[in-house]
């Protein structure tokens, strides 16, 4: 879990934490996360791996405001040939503040989509949580109803 | 329309657009849009209504580069009581290279919803462009079978 | 000169533009100014030559706020061999609200200090302007009595 | 002391840290050296005490990379009676990358200048790091020799 306190940086003139900030907690939350279960992006790009961003949902649900603390918990949910996807939680005093889902694609040097290694590919699976599929369609994107 | 150039403080160390700054982008693309139809948001502010991001979805298409010219085209396609929806296309050579939705809540200087004003509601509804909520429901955020 | 307004990705919580974000505005002076002289910084990156900031000194004159309409102004006042020395000014109505001095350094490919090119010096030189090193000694990055 | 792994989103795409996000580093820097000598920026804030920054200078020494895992060094210098100076060291490996300087200025909450409340002020007296005035004559922000 990444944890980080709030700093002027990560906030806007509205007083609370900038929409397109969220995004940068998320890059680091899911960088150490990875990590932690033995994937290094940096290492895999030196190899001629990279894994590119292709589709992001944030929801926002409770504003976040200088020198507030907060962790990031990210999971994996389902992981395909050429891509995975992983739901983000940003949690204020155990409460859920933000929730975000992305997809990572596979692609070459030059851009090309490709196939994950295996070894890369395994060290996914083996951590994806359960149930996280189903919450994920419910919190998906942008609600029209509320 | 938005118009601008792509500078290093844009990209990142994979060489193209970091995804978090496609919001950056798109703040201004809104915020210039909604100004172009008679709604200044911080003249709205200083009368105590206040817009905040709800949702966000964002597809990547294509990568953007360094020194690329683009324009973000704004819509708005859904207006209700206390909030509205736009929709934002990031283009480059008339292709789009990214898409985008944004769900709009009004609220008071306390955070809580309220209904929007009259005239800022009639404004946006007078510009609603009609068929946008079709596609919409095409590039829904994450989509899963790609 | 660069143009913008000032959005909230500009801001922080204080109210006011958060002061590394000055540094992106004069990232998009510099690049525009350097344009218009004929100088465009993605093409000669493509031809192996590179320019990197060594130093910088920024003074915050007067604070600038979510709506606010600024321009950049940038000047080049010393030219050597292997780097340049450009001045910039973030002025609002008529005023100088902030000034910045960076240093460009030439680089290659691996990082290595460089001779700028010939074609690539000479258009700087030709648009030195005059009387720019003078008030660059007089406000010289970080002052100690004020 | 603050550390923190370099992201995507601190990088450009010339493969190293854009040169704005060095004072994002030092913004962190600074906030947790200062809440570890007992001065928490937003309690003061709660009361009414607001530090702005008003000069910077930024000496570039060495890129860092994606992956690369650095800290900040904050020091305090010199303390006035409405200003106060801090040092900052970026380093990676025991080498400096980076060295700056901030002078921050205390305002109330209409912006202007006011003496730092005592017990601020004596805290950060306690700390001064004896020998750092004179580096930092050292390594004054823009320099025009080297």
């Amino acid at each position: 879990m990444y944890s980080t306190r709030i700093y002027y940086q990560d906030t806007d003139a509205g007083g609370v934490v900038y929409y397109a900030n969220y995004l940068k907690f998320i890059e680091k939350s899911w960088f150490e996360y990875l990590m932690s279960i033995g994937i290094s992006i940096p290492e895999w790009e030196a190899a001629g791996v990279y894994m590119i961003v292709k589709n992001v949902s944030l929801d926002l649900i409770e504003s976040l405001r200088y020198g507030d603390t907060i962790t990031v918990a990210t999971d994996i949910f389902l992981v395909k040939n050429a891509y995975f996807m992983m739901s983000h939680r940003v949690i204020k005093d155990n409460k859920s503040t933000a929730r975000c889902e992305t997809k990572m694609v596979c692609i070459d040097k030059n851009g090309k989509p490709k196939r994950m290694p295996e070894d890369f590919r395994n060290k996914l699976i083996q951590n994806i949580k359960n149930g996280q599929q189903m919450r994920s369609s419910i919190t998906r994107s942008v609600s029209r109803d509320s």
